[in-house]
C-alpha cells in the first residue's frame, strides 16, 4: 500500500465544492472515480481544505493510498486523462503511509480577487467580484492588516459553522493592488466556514464608506456574525497553496 | 443620425469568431441584436478587426449609427443588457459622422499567450496555447523581432486569403517572458488572415529546434505558406487594443 500526494488545480465555477455530496459534481468525487478508473480501487481522496462550490484552486492539495505501483507520474497522466477539463493533476509524488494532507499543512494561503469595473469583463468575470463602485483602498488595507495574529473569528464565521473554537492564527492578511483588480491575500494554520469570504464582504462595506477601521475592529471583537458584512461570492476565491513543513514537493 | 464608436471585451470561446455567418454565433450579429433590441433600429455593426472564431477581444472597436438620442454611456448599458455574458461594450461614445473604426485605426496590438505546462491548467485553458516541451526561448525572440518593419508577408498568410499585397508594417514584434507563460506581442497596421497565429506556430518550430532563426528568415522570404510552421490555435490570441491618432476616448 503507498500513499500519494496530489497538487491540484481546478475551476471551481461548474462543481459543488470539493467535498463529495449525495447529489452534484464534486472535485473530491471526479477524483475518486479516476482513482477508481485509473486502478480498479474504491479509494477515499483526503483533501487538504474543503473549498466551497464556486471556490477555484490553483494548489489543493489531497492524499489517497493505493496498492498500484504505478510510478506517479503515470498516475498523474492517468487521473488526468480520466478527469473532466476542469480539474487537473498538477503533481502525484510518494509521501510517508502517515503523511495527511490535512493534518500536515501548516499553512493555506488564498487569494481572493476584487475587480474594480463598471461594465462585466467577460474574460475575467468567472474569477473575480466585480465593483462598480470606487472603494478606499488604504482604509481597507488597513483592516486586513488588522486579523494578521491569533484572533477569535467567530464574526468571521458562517452561523453553519460547527466546531468548538473560532481562535484562528493568521499569518498574512493583506490587500494588494494589482492593475485595476485588488488581491486580497489570507494566509493562515486554519479557516473557519465561509471565513475569507465574510472578512472580504466586511472590508468592501469598509472600502465602500459603510463601515470604518475602528468598526472593522468592534466587528472582530463583537465575536458575533451580524456585526461583520455580508459573504463574499465564491468566484473570486483561489487557494492558492498549501505549505507543509519539509515539503515533500521540494526533494527530488 | 448620430455615430458611435463601442469599445468591446468579449471571451471568444463560444463565437464563431467576430463577423455574422448564416449560421454561428457571432460577436457582431449579437450587437446587431443588442443594437435591434435597444432601439429598434436594424443596423450594420462595424467592427475594427474581424477576429477568427475562439480569438479573444480586451479591446476591439466598432462603430455603428442610430437615430436614437439615448445618451451613450446609458447606450452602452442598455447593450450590455441585452448582450451575452461572454460579450461587453466597455465604452461608448459619439465620434464624428465619418469616424471609421476600421479605416481610421493606425494600428492593432494583438497578444498572444503560450503557457508551459505538462498537466492541463483549468483556470487557463480558454486562453492560452499549452506547450509541455520546453522552448528555446531566445531564438524565438530572436525571430520574432526579424518581423519589425514592412515585409511580405506571404508566408505567413492563410492560402484562403484573397487580399492584393500581402505587404505589412509591423511596428513590434516582441517575445516577453511572463512567469510560467510566453507572450508574443505584434502590433501592425493590417494583418493578414491567420497571420499572428501562423507567426506563433512558426515561433513554436524555432522553439522546438525544428528550425533555427536563419531558416525563418528563409520562411518570411520564401512568400509561400509552406514555408512556414501551423497555425496556433485561436484561444492564446486575444485583441489587445485598437490605436487612433487623436483617440476620441482619450479626450475629455
Amino acid at each position: 500500500m503507498r500513499r500519494l500526494l496530489l497538487t491540484l488545480e481546478y475551476d471551481g465555477t461548474d462543481f459543488s465544492g470539493w467535498q463529495v455530496q449525495p447529489e452534484g459534481r464534486t472535485v473530491q468525487g471526479a477524483l475518486e472515480e479516476a482513482v477508481r478508473r485509473t486502478t480498479g480501487e474504491q479509494v477515499r481522496v483526503c483533501g487538504a481544505g474543503r473549498t466551497d462550490a464556486g471556490v477555484h484552486a490553483e494548489g489543493q492539495t489531497a492524499h489517497f493510498d493505493t496498492e498500484s505501483d504505478l510510478d506517479p507520474e503515470r498516475m498523474r497522466g492517468a487521473l488526468n486523462h480520466y478527469l473532466p477539463a476542469d480539474a487537473s493533476v498538477l503533481d502525484c509524488r510518494r509521501v510517508a503511509a502517515d503523511f495527511d494532507a490535512q493534518r500536515r499543512a501548516t499553512s493555506k494561503l488564498y487569494r481572493y480577487r476584487i475587480l474594480i469595473s463598471g461594465p462585466r469583463r467577460p474574460l475575467r468575470e468567472r474569477y473575480v467580484l466585480r465593483r462598480w463602485q470606487p472603494l478606499d483602498i488604504r482604509k481597507m488595507a488597513e483592516c486586513a492588516a488588522l486579523l494578521e495574529g491569533e484572533h477569535d473569528f467567530t464574526s468571521f464565521a458562517s452561523e453553519h459553522a460547527t466546531v468548538q473554537s473560532c481562535v484562528r492564527r493568521i499569518l498574512r492578511s493583506e490587500l494588494v493592488e494589482s492593475g485595476d483588480e485588488l488581491h486580497y491575500f489570507i494566509e493562515g494554520e486554519g479557516f473557519l466556514y465561509n471565513m475569507v469570504r465574510i472578512i472580504v464582504g466586511t472590508l468592501i462595506e469598509v472600502g465602500r464608506g459603510y463601515m470604518d477601521p475602528g468598526e472593522f475592529a468592534d466587528a472582530l471583537a463583537a465575536r458575533d456574525r451580524t456585526a461583520a458584512g455580508p459573504t463574499a461570492a465564491a468566484r473570486g476565491l483561489t487557494l492558492v497553496c498549501v505549505r507543509y513543513p519539509d515539503d515533500p514537493r521540494e526533494r527530488d
